[in-house]
């Protein structure tokens, strides 16, 4: 998979979910450091209708295999640290 | 909602999820920095039988809303941030 072929393709995500993956809208979720196997995984529900979300099922619909392991790929090389409140 | 009756709930999260929100295995997503509306809709999904997962559907079901809204405002509260690659 080639996260710089995701970088690409992600420019129709980044409205929602942003291109570093930090969601832009609160019914979005982050996708930064998410793995490749959980994106995929999403994606291809959506796709299938095995998951469904107005946007999401549009978006997946005519994604191809390979678009979505790059688009995984992608923002799995996204680093996230995160900081818990005291 | 409380987070920090939302972290206690949380024990029973961070076996996948990690406390911190960064998920521990590859089939379960990050909660960190989700927002509160994000995580309170997919855990209503999952309890309705609107969304599905073997393990999630189980968890959900006999969660209160005021715990969903806790546990969402515990993962919300974790502060992220994302580094994308050059």
């Amino acid at each position: 998979a080639d996260p710089a072929e995701g970088r690409k393709l992600a420019s129709q995500c980044k409205i929602c979910h942003g291109l570093d993956g930090i969601a832009k809208i609160p019914i979005a979720p982050n996708l930064a450091g998410e793995s490749q196997i959980y994106i995929q995984n999403q994606l291809k529900a959506f796709r299938s209708g095995k998951r469904q979300h107005e946007m999401m099922s549009v978006v997946a619909k005519n994604l191809t295999d390979q678009q979505i392991a790059d688009l995984a790929a992608w923002y799995q090389s996204i680093e996230i640290t995160a900081r818990m409140p005291e």
